[in-house]
């Protein structure tokens, strides 16, 4: 393990309370899995139940619905993941309570099922998500194509059909979840990536189905349950004053409004504070040392040449000025990372097999699944491992399922696209893998799913090849839609991956709920899109009450984009070669430095993150991180036995707030205040409005 | 003293704390005081200094400054006692410290030195509020005259002139020295009021000449210190979002914007949370209960009879309308508590000095200097009664001082306004003596001084009783000056005893400091009016960087006052009168009900304090009691020990804020963002005119 200390300085912040935990273990009992000792553990048949199949359809059904409201107002998606978990829980709950009252109760409601329903309901509405009801899809429309400055022939749009719809979300769905299901235990059990989300939500879940033995789970649920509180009434207090853009706490400059237009200011999210709080403290200080980088130093040096590399009069938002610079050297950037880092692990695979089956007992440890695990390793972390690695399912029935799907997918989608050539279809595949193992990867260590970058990625490669004349546009939008399901089913799923891990749950459960969830999704919603489309006419135009803005936005990535990459601002190429060869560069640097020295060099993969974003998420982090830093100082014990729960605490209780707040939104209750922030300049001159 | 249930119930809070200290003296050095018994305390002639005075002299010029500036911007004084402190401090260290280096260092600095600094300029300080070139004062002048609806003639107008101004500040400001004397050992020996700003300022002092040997006290110390680091910050982060009105932290909506309008708001302030942890839970919950009552229930039903008891077309500060409800329901309540209580006082000193005279061995215990402490009493509070009783001075010599200065006064006052005869005078000077009492007892329990309240009765009282024609505007400006000197000094040099009794000053030297200070201020605070007066030709003038608004607030109460009290809105003096004596009726209940029910009770006094100004400082004091309610529950110990550490840190934080901010103000440097809080609809506007 010497020679890899990127993956230990990024897991050490892990390492660092499980060894203490290991440590305390002796005195005390603090492992979350001892107080589970008790319960058995269902074979994987037993946890997925069919009142869990049932649950975790009504509550699809729910989060399909408010995801597709969000899709088509604002086009901003938060992580439902806890909701569905803490849901699913009450649910059943509930369910079983009745059961057990009337006697009819033959099955006790476990941890396991209560992920299985978890798993079921982020892939299901994970769909709502990926189809592309308010983007790529949508943008196919005729309604939006009218909007596009550029006229639009019949080969550039195409309806929206219940029928097409759903067929191709059947055939390219799938296949994230085949192409993840290899990758399980190298995120998992041999990188430790953290996966913020997924952590918070196995906590929580682990939190409600704990004995009462273990005396340590207690009070960490008490923690998490004031920090949920008050993470929760937080959101709900926030609310009040986000009447209309820019107000509230998300928009607060707290730096300065120079830093805010910058993209440098704290935006108040619990959520992101607690990720911080279960982030490697590296990867904080990366995400920050990228935000300055691009947004202190790049940006503005690029902007001083407006004019000069690319036309002054470009709106702020097009992709062939400064905002392409942006998308497209962050974009190189983590393609550069997950490169490197997919090529060592697939070396390291390769030479491993090599070793197992030429001298068989000098295996490379971290990749042979029967080698003895270290000693190091705490209680938790051992019996996790063992129950993650005991029902395995074997790497030639994903590549035989991924193969055949593919195959399926590539002979279906030109019969619906005709604009997209099958050979199109195959190159998305081959490459799509790499590209689904870089976005979990990175999702594992930011807690942030860059689905949508790699669809763009996908516009402008398919668009540009098959030309404007041959349908580009539509092909783009297509590739995109291709690109994004599965890359980021691979990043949903790999979270929810890890919270199987860590509440026991058998992967092969994992997988079956995954498969159902998907089915459902890609009926249910297309159906709830079909019934949105059909109830509002006016849906996608703006200024209605469904403008579905990124569906514009993404017709006119996709207008751009057929023009190919010469399209590209002046020098943006080069730019982007050096940081793909930059990222690289470092990733070798970080290899080489010894353990020591690596946990001081930076993630270029984190780094790259704020480059498009901006780093208000970044300050949130390194908060957390702060937070959690003073804490370790007054009071170490402390702070490792109760750090991720307080953690998850702050990220759960904003994340059931989105529910509420979906619905207020649904409701058509809106808050009641804007807090504004405006200059000394432009106040004076809204005072002087308001009075006259 | 079970006949006492009010008192103690006040003081019950800081009787608790201390109780508890009692107890833990015997487990660890918990006491400031044997922290200091290795240092012997000075004499008073020692105490004051010729540096000290030297210092103090210097201090004033800045912050008459300071005060002057902030008079003639928006009229609002933040309190400076503890810059005053802090900054003594580090003046005189600084010196002795040079001194000790060059060997002529003979005597070294004490507490009692920097408590007598301090004292010395707030008194002079003082003068620079009290003396009206804001208010009163500057509102006599043409410029403001000029302003004002009515046509005014040369018998109500008075020019500014340094001469008569320092004439006037001297034979006034000194009443207040000697009306205060006699009450200081009843309001803080025998009330033991907490003063909240002078037990921060004493924590304060004492903190910077702790000894090593106190544990807890360099425990305090640095809990202070986290805390005055943290408000300051806070205050200064403040800053940044208050460019324009009703902008920043202070103007947050918490409750919504409708309680906004109703003044129920938590408005951030460090000072008034520290306040408010300070301040005993009734007195907080009573500042509640009045909010509550006034805005919540009486005024808006007063609004509703807009049109029927008072015209509609008033202005919203017009004392015709509603804002003559607040003022007046306001006063009369204040009145009621001050005189029951002022009675009862009278009556058992009265008593108590009989019994003396009479029977010599049965002396009313609390009322006897001589009488032995009670055995509940802690180290700490023996040793500062001790020596607070040490050094009397004589209540022959308080009242000889008072009447001689009086006699004085009334000679030689209607020379400098020839339109306040001498009979008006010898009125106010019996009175204000009662007013006296009411304003220093409210202060001591709430921090809140109604100097100006008080000088607004004297404006309509004596304005009425002249009459129009005789120049009754200017005899009315003239009394609020005569009773605002008296009643302010009064309220500030108590705050200044309390100082002095926790940092074991002698009062001797208190009150020479006092003196001194005074003496200064009469003619520092004059002479930095001159300047500005001379320098700024546009001086009060609306609109201008000087536009005195209070000045003119002022002459136009002036100018409704001399109609009398017929003027006042219909069904406003009935109100008044039943308030008057509903004051009398509830602390009578809490007289009679007995300790265990009376502090359940609330006190009239700090009820209707919020009737004029509003609940926000209310509510800030209720969230301080929170806090420190919560904490008590948490962890008794640990609250008791460190509660009034924190408390102080927040308000010294904030205090010392507002001196760099005061400089900010000075040079010009205004702040660059506003935080505005508007209604859903008004921000859509205000978004389309930003837009445009």
């Amino acid at each position: 393990m010497a020679s890899e200390p990127y993956r230990r300085a990024v897991a050490g912040d892990v390492e660092g309370p499980d060894d203490t935990r290991a440590m305390l273990d002796e005195i005390e009992e603090i492992s979350v899995e001892r107080g589970f000792e008790g319960k058995s553990v269902p074979t994987w048949q037993k946890q997925v139940t069919v009142r869990a199949i049932f649950v975790s359809m009504v509550l699809s059904v729910l989060f399909s619905f408010i995801v597709m409201k969000l899709n088509l107002t604002t086009g901003i998606i938060p992580s439902l993941n806890v909701s569905a978990g803490l849901l699913g829980f009450f649910f059943v709950k509930t369910w079983t309570k009745l059961l057990a009252k009337s006697g009819l109760l033959n099955q006790p409601f476990t941890r396991q099922e209560n992920t299985v329903i978890q798993t079921c309901v982020v892939a299901a509405s994970g769909i709502a998500f990926s189809g592309g009801f308010g983007s790529y899809l949508f943008a196919m429309s005729p309604a939006i194509a009218d909007q596009s400055p550029d006229a639009s022939t019949a080969i550039d749009t195409k309806s929206p059909g219940l029928g097409w719809m759903i067929s191709f979300l059947f055939v390219v769905s799938f296949l994230g979840l085949f192409s993840v299901v290899p990758l399980r235990k190298i995120m998992i059990v041999d990188f430790r990536l953290t996966y913020p989300s997924g952590t918070a939500t196995a906590h929580l879940i682990n939190s409600f189905h704990t004995t009462e033995g273990a005396k340590l789970a207690k009070k960490q649920v008490k923690a998490l349950g004031k920090f949920f509180s008050f993470s929760f009434l937080w959101g709900f207090f926030q609310w009040f004053f986000t009447a209309g853009d820019a107000c509230g706490f998300a928009s607060f400059p707290a730096f300065g409004l120079e830093a805010y237009q910058k993209m440098f200011y704290f935006d108040f999210s619990a959520t992101y504070v607690g990720v911080g709080m279960i982030c490697p403290y590296i990867i904080n200080i990366s995400l920050l040392i990228g935000g300055i980088l691009s947004w202190g130093v790049m940006w503005p040096l690029i902007d001083a040449k407006k004019g000069d590399w690319y036309s002054a009069d470009l709106k702020q938002s097009s992709l062939h000025g400064l905002q392409g610079y942006k998308v497209f050297i962050a974009i190189a950037m983590i393609l550069g990372d997950g490169l490197y880092n997919f090529v060592k692990v697939l070396g390291r695979t390769v030479f491993g097999l090599y070793n197992q089956f030429n001298k068989k007992d000098i295996g490379a440890p971290s990749n042979d699944p029967n080698a003895p695990m270290p000693s190091t390793l705490s209680y938790d972390d051992k019996r996790r491992t063992e129950m993650f690695l005991k029902d395995q399912i074997p790497p030639w029935f994903a590549i035989a399922g991924y193969v055949t799907i593919a195959i399926i997918s590539i002979v279906t989608l030109p019969h619906i696209f005709h604009q997209l050539k099958w050979y199109y279809i195959v190159c998305i595949y081959i490459i799509a893998p790499a590209l689904a193992f870089c976005n979990a990867y990175g999702c594992g260590l930011t807690d942030w799913s860059l689905a949508s970058t790699y669809g763009k990625l996908a516009i402008f490669t398919i668009g540009s090849w098959a030309g404007a004349s041959n349908g580009g546009v539509l092909a783009g939008l297509a590739a995109c839609g291709v690109m994004m399901n599965i890359v980021s089913t691979a990043s949903d799923l790999m979270q929810d991956f890890k919270t199987g891990y860590m509440t026991l749950a058998s992967p092969k459960s994992m997988f079956v709920s995954q498969v159902i969830g998907t089915a459902m999704g890609c009926i249910i919603s297309p159906c709830v899109f079909w019934l949105f489309y059909k109830a509002f006419v006016t849906l996608g135009h703006p200024g209605s009450a469904y403008p579905a803005p990124y569906a514009l936005v993404y017709r006119n990535m996709a207008i751009l984009g057929v023009d190919g990459f010469s399209a590209l601002p002046k020098n943006c190429l080069v730019l982007c070669c050096v940081f793909f060869v930059g990222a690289m560069i470092i990733n070798l640097v970080r290899d080489l430095a010894g353990k020591k020295w690596a946990k001081f060099i930076p993630v270029p993969m984190a780094m790259a993150i704020p480059f498009y974003i901006g780093s208000y998420f970044a300050i949130d982090m390194c908060v957390g991180s702060l937070i959690l830093f003073i804490w370790q100082r007054v009071d170490k014990a402390k702070a490792d036995a109760f750090g991720s729960a307080v953690a998850s605490g702050l990220i759960c209780g904003d994340g059931i707030w989105s529910l509420p707040s979906s619905f207020l939104a649904l409701a058509g209750v809106q808050p009641p205040i804007c807090m504004k922030f405006l200059s000394r300049a432009a106040n004076a001159k809204v005072d002087a409005f308001l009075a006259s």
